[in-house]
């Protein structure tokens, strides 16, 4: 049972203070003990719950609770999975495909969760380290995806990827997503890839418009290594993301090594969790079988 | 080791006589126990060998070799698998996904095989079955793909698809991919599909031309069931077709599950088989790192 | 000035009865001559209006209005265009790229385009001739599209495309969409092909599924004369259609030309119809700037 | 009649002073008065030629002909484009869409050029100008295409698209392509748009992996006034290139303005040129009819 939660928002405003108290009314008549993040406090400055740094937020807790959009569930994932400490979004505005409980559905679906009613669902995180000869100069980690692509440059990109120590492929493009399949609804299904189940261990290398035409997606397993070798051809003008956020500027030569990390993230949903209901309601097919 | 081998060739014709003999001289130069189908018994009258049935082909045999193109290999597959016994694929011909020996390797790829130097590979096979009311109407195997596809008739086809007993949507299209890894470099990648590293657990549902453009490639769990109801409208005009072949018609109302078969096909390999080489020079990616 | 109408009505049901009440007031209080086809007829069988066949329709007409859906109007559009008889839709349930006034918007539009306050629209028809030898054995009309496509097989067809008696390529699929700019939102769309604004003289060629990644969408002038040759692959198997209605059969060596009609169909839109407002409200771009 | 040539070279090297050397052998055989751009001139010190800048090449010359790639030709044309000065291209090193002699083709091809034997084909260009407020803060042109995207940044962008001043879409985005019946063959293809004919009056708007799947590239006249408005979101990570090479970054609220400009670059081919040909060897198409 989920007895001390943390609570994280996108940012100080109306909309989130409006669902912070509804989520607050609910925690406290369980007699939860709430800790909040900078932003949350911000909008609940009663000194009535203790305000913790972002590191310290999953410190202690058994279940932390995402106020905003897919991009602050995204950047709560962060502090939780390492801890091993599950994770719930409440969006904001539009459903996203991460935090999909609307705020007029939070509090039923909280108080569902609280009495135990309820899915949890083991997300995959990539880690991704940059290798520069024998130095380790970066390591970032992605629930949605790890991208190498071209930066501040209208040219192509040479990328040589390697499964598992096997030569896949050297492309030219503008870069390339490696994505799991919580990122297969992001970024990499712009660039064309497939939607993967979530529950699937695998990730997906999605080409970012290649030269080669040829160079289509590809599904492997997501505890291989991926390896890709940053090609000499203006490699100075390539950069390396995860979750949106930049890591590292890449080097001719550097070695961008992306596998499955340990942890994975694990997502709380109320019982009756539908992930193709969210397909559907986000990609706009048809609601009901015809 | 393999010491009783079934021989199974394309058609009758110069250019498989050559390559059976080159296969036959190995074989009997190793003391292989052979039988031939009725295509190679055709160029190697001689009597020398027993002549069989498809059906009992692998019977009692403890590899198979196929001498044609994948298409050759496809239905060598159908005998073999449901038995365990290994296949293995000499092409004619151009290179293909599966039956990657050329002519010129045949004699010593074998000879590795036959002295145990050989990698073992399962590739998952489909089973498909048409419900209709209480009745099971027809069942088939791929080990490509199950397509269901409008036939003899231009206008789109209603499939509603449910995954383990969930809707996914109902689409309106030409008709419905649902691919092996195998099969993901074949029909499925023209559709617009991923390619699946064979080793995968998993299928891919790829919509042939979607009236919804949203209508992407799914990939799921091979272990899946895989549901597809054939929408009322114009039911009539729809074919289930396994690797390319004709099942049945299908009506309204009609299901086609589709899941993984409890036996996969064995696919035998000479030691330093390279997937992603064959899939560089099918698919005309450069060779080399760049 | 438009004095005499004729209507075509989809179907005889309630939906058209309702239309057509509120359309015939407005030409009765214009004192427009009006005679209806017979599935208008149907519903209004009270003898005050006369009834024609489909070829009589547009014999003598300054206007005709096609009351239905996109199919309605490609089937008006037959009637209209040898004869350079205008056209206009009505659509009758979800809106439709060319029957673009829903009937709430018929007795207004109605009014204005009787009033003088009207744009007219010149659509491309493609003309279809199948060449057998020396034989033309059929000749067909598409306002959307022109379709060579497999028929009752599984197996893909190969098809020989010349433009201007230029060799462009050979190419293995399920068939080819020779597509008008009125068509390019249909099927061709489904197909990967791009939108073409209507009042371009273009014709897309976009194959379907080709077995070749690279054979991708080709745009050329309308007035090109394209030839599409069957290969001797299993040419039987293999269908034109044109506008969604089959033509004919196709054999080896059949040559399938198309080009662009002398005559255009002519739409007439109620003064300040905007042709980007029904693709954003058809595809669900987004309805304003940001 | 061509009597007075410049040439330009892509850099000095020895495959360039090879090409050259026969080059001019032709041209001197014909008494041709020759000038050279500074990379010809630095393997050719000899004196015997006039070297002038970039400017003054193709100031009073009756054609240029362009010693690389494509690249080399983009940036002849350039140069001859605005003095109606028609050019020829000699490629180097693997066959381009534009360049598309080879050096063992050069001389035979130049001396059917100069007896009058050669097709002239014009490619439209495109102007671009940014205008800020009432200012117009930068003026480009591409032969191949402009291009506003993101930059510095791996977030999307939103660009609001208005063709001859009717609103089409908002669309977020990696940016968009203007691509040139030229282009649409280079960076346009990789996008994911079609190959347009280059005797079109068309120009292809190809979105880059855009958010919204149902933003698919559209076909429009090239005498459209296409305006892209650079949205408030992020306005400051967008840069507009034009053939590759950066123009200016472009703020929230400016206006990327393209058009076609009056003048089209004229290209000259020996007699016989098939585009389509091109076409086969560059996209790995079937070479002859099956």
């Amino acid at each position: 049972m989920f007895r001390k939660i943390g609570l994280i928002a996108k940012q100080a405003d109306a909309a989130v203070r409006d669902a912070l108290g509804s989520i607050l009314a609910v925690l406290n008549r369980h007699r939860i003990d709430v800790v909040l993040d900078v932003n949350s406090a911000e909008v609940h400055p009663t000194g009535q719950y203790r305000r913790v740094t972002d590191e310290e937020l999953a410190a202690d807790r058994d279940l932390v609770i995402a106020v905003g959009g897919d991009g602050t569930l995204l950047r709560a994932a962060k502090l939780t999975f390492p801890r091993k400490v599950p994770l719930m979004g409440i969006n904001l505005g539009r459903l996203g495909f991460l935090a999909d409980l609307s705020p007029a559905q939070a509090a039923t679906g909280l108080e569902a969760v609280l009495a135990g009613n309820f899915s949890r669902e083991e997300r995959c995180v990539l880690e991704c380290t940059i290798q520069r000869g024998d130095t380790m100069v970066a390591t970032g980690y992605g629930l949605n995806d790890v991208i190498i692509q071209r930066w501040s440059t209208a040219r192509l990109i040479t990328l040589n990827t390697f499964i598992d120590s096997r030569f896949v492929h050297s492309q030219r493009s503008d870069g390339m997503i490696i994505s799991t399949p919580t990122g297969s609804t992001a970024y990499a299904l712009s660039g064309g890839g497939p939607i993967l189940h979530p529950t699937l261990d695998v990730v997906v290398l999605v080409p970012i418009c290649p030269h080669t035409l040829t160079n289509r997606p590809i599904v492997v397993a997501s505890t291989s290594l991926i390896e890709v070798e940053i090609g000499v051809d203006r490699a100075d003008d390539s950069r390396v993301t995860c979750d949106g956020n930049p890591l590292s500027m890449v080097k001719a030569g550097d070695r961008v090594r992306v596998t499955r990390h340990a942890q994975a993230v694990q997502l709380i949903h109320p019982s009756g969790h539908d992930h193709f209901a969210t397909l559907r309601a986000k990609l706009h097919w048809a609601r009901e079988p015809c």
